[in-house]
């Protein structure tokens, strides 16, 4: 018996959904409620079993993100900025893993590693109010069958990106090509 | 008929008055109110059709900036905790011209591109409260003429200036010497 | 007659005191209450010339910091989010001497240097409640004897520790071998 194939699905603008050798569901950068770009069909994802966030923008963490981690659960990996805006939003403190930048951890059969990017983010908490500001940051994850993926979430091109691919070995980069702020 | 020269005056401390082969007026850093380091005569800047900023703090974005907004209307780039700090002072959004590490845009004649920097910064609300933390940026102005102007802002020197001399260009730099926090 | 030498330290964790040729003691992110690392007998530090903080976690920045401070009034320097939160819970500003990244200050019978870092943080105000995020920075103190000592703090690995190495040429670096976050 084959193991099956890693696969790398892109549920629009900076929101991936990974499926593992081993049949888990990694979601990165979840945005799924009025993200004009999800492909039809796609805007539920009730089961996930790991969770990576890179900042607090609303493109990249979800406005509703408590109503999609109380479906499934999932472990979340973010920025400790980000981790406690969430707890105070009610998400229960034990569904994260604290990681900062540098920190690698084996997690539902991956490693993920916390890595750095060049973002100034916030979280917005109202249209009119902003708060928990921070820098954004990236992850590599590394699956069992090898495959390697740089996510740089929201960044300027950087000269230790030259460090990442030396001590990460990615395979596969994931890198932020539109202009939005 | 020849275009007019590029004039880039300094205004004391980080403020740079430029004035373009347009006729256009960008304001760096703006600090005019109580600046001691500006030239007599100077302080008024009425007309000013674009104003960059490149942090918070009181000697680069003047306490007294909706004023001096309020007086012409210019185009705003800073960075998104600046930027929600002054529409939070009541400054108008529409204004602003979004813009994050690594954006380039086109405004007024000139390409504004705002490039990383290492400053840890924030917002005097009063002489007792601070908020609005963020990290610094630069920025990196290029000209009609060609004339391409790195401005700093306040930060350590870093590696990653070689990347900007080699993305941007920059024929002028404008670098922090003093020793200031 | 010899000069004293220069001695260096571990308190446990990331908490140094270096004692220098001139008999001054420098506290390097102090953790003394509660630090589960900190050899007996050395949990009382009442004499204290110059305190450096790298950032505002509780296990590098006392909860208990402002009852270490008012034993000795030492002279401080943190970076300016981590001073404001200081000098909020009560702490003399004229303690401070105020720093930024790349800035170096004579003080005590050595040159401290603040460097670059990457690590999120911020201020636990109270176990639900978090605050004052900052980014991390390091420091480089040069003694008098040469001896210089290069102090991460908390960060990922990253090119510029070449560029500090060029610039600084510490003779003892301490770097974060731990995966706490």
């Amino acid at each position: 018996m084959h193991p099956e194939p890693t696969t790398i699905q892109l549920l629009g603008h900076a929101t991936f959904k990974i499926t593992t050798p081993e049949k888990k569901v990694i979601l990165v950068d979840p945005w799924l409620f009025n993200n004009p770009y999800i492909p039809q069909g796609l805007e539920q994802q009730p089961v996930v079993d790991l969770m990576l966030v890179t900042h607090g923008h609303e493109d990249h963490m979800d406005i509703r993100l408590k109503e999609l981690i109380d479906q499934s659960s999932p472990t979340i990996i973010a920025n400790n900025i980000c981790r406690r805006f969430l707890i105070e939003q009610g998400v229960d403190e034990s569904l994260f893993e604290p990681m900062n930048l540098g920190g690698s951890l084996p997690v539902h059969d991956v490693t993920v590693t916390m890595v750095n990017a060049f973002h100034h983010a916030h979280v917005y908490l109202t249209e009119k109010t902003v708060t928990f500001p921070h820098a954004a940051n990236g992850f590599v994850v590394r699956l069992s069958d090898g495959t390697t993926v740089y996510f740089a979430g929201d960044t300027c091109v950087f000269g230790d990106m030259q460090l990442i691919r030396e001590l990460y070995q990615p395979t596969i980069a994931v890198l932020p090509i539109g202009g939005a702020p």
